[in-house]
């Protein structure tokens, strides 16, 4: 074992130097923004009360999001280490001073399809030197922020937070309006902690949806005040949703610029909703899919849909659709008389646009995807016709819960869903065509993951893998 | 398939009974306290401005560890659903108003061996109704108020916290006075918020002892002032720790009741030293254990004592001294000379106690060993003279870093370590002989884990593993 230790010691040695320069030298912004310039060798340090200039902002931030986006920026390029500079050792002319950010709409409503565009420049000189944010909206100012916590490095010799290679000039905005994550609470309950780290960590990767796969045949945990009793069909009373922790978590996506998209799958992967009304049910031994032949099925399902329009006010709601065992129903005389064929042709001819998520590339739960698979998944593959590509607004990687809750959901999900809003996210003509050219800039946007506190798994190897052997974050 | 899953729904309907039942009547404390009482059948409510009151304290908190403590406590029982009760419709007779903290010793040094005893009692009545902890030290109370937080259910009919089966009496205090978690630093470097929420998640079950292995043969990521070279021994200038970094993470840990225990390895596990200071290598191709015959080791081992006297205020720091691998030592004739044997059988001789951490057992990266061989293993297993007893101070859980990094440490960790904890913790005729009398009791403590956010591992299965079926946290 020794020669095979020494072999080791020596690669990573190696690994060392071209560390250095991923960290320093490379431009590690992800997802790649549309058009990024910069300079080489000047360097601005963050002032200690680095602050927040909105002269000019048509967005009045009545209700904080850009305070608070600020305040979450402020702790995110602070979190790794303790900033603990004598200040007034640095000369003023490379203090950055603060961010100056203008939105140019007053409204902060989160529709779908919303202007995310935004301009970021960091000047090398100024008095007082400022850098400058502008966009149409919050949202897309929002974005700027991260992109700007994503030029800022500390500096171990000053210990203060330094911005390189001034001046930047970040022009960007997404290819793609829907750029999707779906999580699912009824495999596994999901603590709102936990979904609220999830969502943090889709702002990191710019992604703007959540799909909220909220029940399913194992559990309903959502209250739903039309038809209280659904939520019996909950795995325990400690593991539910009331309807107010729902409008909590939709709540805190919004003000984070990402849309909740509510799903109830229908009629199949609902078993559960029978626990409490158990004529839901097509029979008490055959209790999948909904009994569709009883009134009281479709009433149950207005009554959800009433509710959800108070809470998820996302545009879209999804209704399933996949997946129908539909035996129950022909093994039950009067369902079979019904019943015809072609549930998927339906959905998709009643003219719903298209949101890429092949479970053979872009589900999460897939193990042995790898992440240049997510990376290398382009959504309009074989689709040439210009209106046809119109329709595909976007696409969504999936962490279906089978085996995922608390303990293992940040680190199944990423970096891979980070491979995906790259995809979704960079201008096609931007993204590598090999995904070996972005291995050492997704290595670090994993690091800065974990330095967050978010438990991203190693780049080498597949989904979720332990680190195989000792070494650093970045070679990993 | 079909048929498996059918078993398997079966099975979730009958646990999800055993759950309700788990949930609301069984005494869910982790780690279990030395005396508990409590009645059946009254609850109370936790008022919205739950406040806290100190008079008759002798600790004037002019540090903040007691207020800081409190802010935790609410937080972590708020944490997992909104409250959004109208107080105006409970009676005030049933409302807890708040927790009444006396503290008997001003002081707040983080002493070896100091009381951590408490006493917590919530009564069923009172005009107005407070909660009372007593403890001779502020860390005492800390204590309390982790079991405090543990009497606290979200009551999802009036979405508010309540505290059932009032009145609660709680004697409690510690069977051993050094309850440890060795975390790797070498192996992989940590990021300060992991380090951090590593710390936050020993308060929950009572650990008292942060054992930093800080560096090994791979890395070297900690600033030593005196050798400023030293952390050229890092994997990369971003995996560094500066000395202010290290002096939070000991802050941070002492305001929460956790000493830091400070380790370098010597002679061996000290590859990482020679990448700044060649000179402490045997020679260049024969690169450990330390080259102990050059005046200049000892010289930088005094002066990271030195440095280390600065930061790290416990009073013990680590020298490591396993493993040592002599065949450098043996091969260079100079070294050959000087050297004997036995270094395990020197330290044993200079008089240290005990602390245990047998690796078979205590040792979190072995994956295969479960929470039961972790529960079982008792510090003084053959151990009768008392005064040999007394020398066995305590023990600790090792993570030791070699797969182990930002992405998978909590549920490596957890619920294992606790396991350890109520060991160490408890007194001996209040643990289970069996440990399937308290699987239930762990199951609930790892769900409130992951409640916090922390990424505990299922209670089913050795360590780390991901649920192996949906269905609920409490029944796996």
């Amino acid at each position: 074992m020794g020669k095979k230790v020494c072999v080791f010691l020596v690669l990573v040695s190696i690994l060392v130097l071209a560390i250095d320069a991923i960290t320093v030298d490379r431009l590690n912004i992800w997802p790649m923004p549309k058009l990024v310039s910069h300079g080489e060798h000047r360097t601005l340090y963050v002032s200690k009360d680095f602050g927040l200039k909105t002269e000019g902002s048509k967005y009045n931030d009545a209700s904080g999001i850009l305070k608070d986006g600020f305040s979450r920026l402020l702790d995110v390029i602070r979190v790794a280490h303790v900033v603990d500079a004598n200040f007034s050792g640095i000369d003023t002319s490379v203090l950055l001073q603060g961010l100056h950010v203008v939105v140019l709409t007053a409204d902060d409503e989160l529709r779908y399809g919303i202007d995310e565009s935004y301009k970021l420049s960091v000047p090398d000189s100024g008095k007082p030197v400022y850098a400058h944010l502008e966009a149409q909206t919050i949202y897309g100012a929002l974005h700027g922020l991260q992109t700007f916590s994503q030029l800022c490095y500390f500096n171990f010799t000053l210990e203060v937070i330094q911005v390189p290679r001034v001046p930047w000039t970040v022009i960007d905005k997404p290819r793609f309006s829907y750029r999707g994550l779906l999580i699912d609470t009824s495999r596994h309950y999901l603590p709102l902690p936990v979904i609220k780290k999830v969502i943090d960590s889709m702002t990191y990767a710019k992604l703007n949806v959540l799909h909220w796969h909220i029940v399913d045949t194992q559990s309903f945990p959502l209250e739903i005040p039309s038809y209280p009793k659904l939520w019996d069909g909950a795995y325990s009373i400690s593991e539910r949703y009331t309807f107010v922790d729902a409008a909590e978590i939709v709540s805190y996506a919004q003000r984070r610029g990402i849309n909740v998209l509510a799903e109830i799958d229908v009629p199949g992967h609902a078993r559960s909703w029978g626990i409490g009304y158990p004529s839901l049910w097509p029979s008490k031994n055959c209790q999948q899919p909904l009994d569709v032949s009883n009134e009281f099925t479709f009433k149950v399902i207005d009554g959800i849909l009433s509710d959800f329009s108070k809470v998820f006010k996302f545009r879209f709601v999804h209704l399933g659709g996949d997946e129908v065992d539909t035996s129950c129903w022909i093994s039950t005389p009067r369902l079979r008389k019904w019943l015809g064929g072609g549930v998927a042709q339906k959905v998709v001819a009643s003219g719903l646009r298209c949101i890429v998520s092949n479970q053979d590339k872009w589900y999460l739960d897939h193990l042995d995807d790898t992440w240049q698979q997510f990376y290398m998944n382009e959504p309009l593959t074989n689709i040439t016709n210009p209106k046809q590509q119109e329709l595909v607004i976007g696409g969504e990687v999936c962490m279906w819960g089978e085996h995922i809750d608390g303990s293992d959901i940040e680190q199944t999900i990423w970096p891979r869903a980070a491979a995906a809003a790259e995809r979704l996210w960079t201008p096609y003509d931007k993204l590598a065509k090999d995904p070996r050219k972005v291995t050492g800039r997704l290595a670090h946007f994993r690091c800065l993951l974990n330095q967050r506190g978010v438990a991203a798994a190693p780049v080498a190897g597949p989904g979720r893998v332990a680190p195989e052997e000792p070494g650093s974050c970045y070679s990993q």
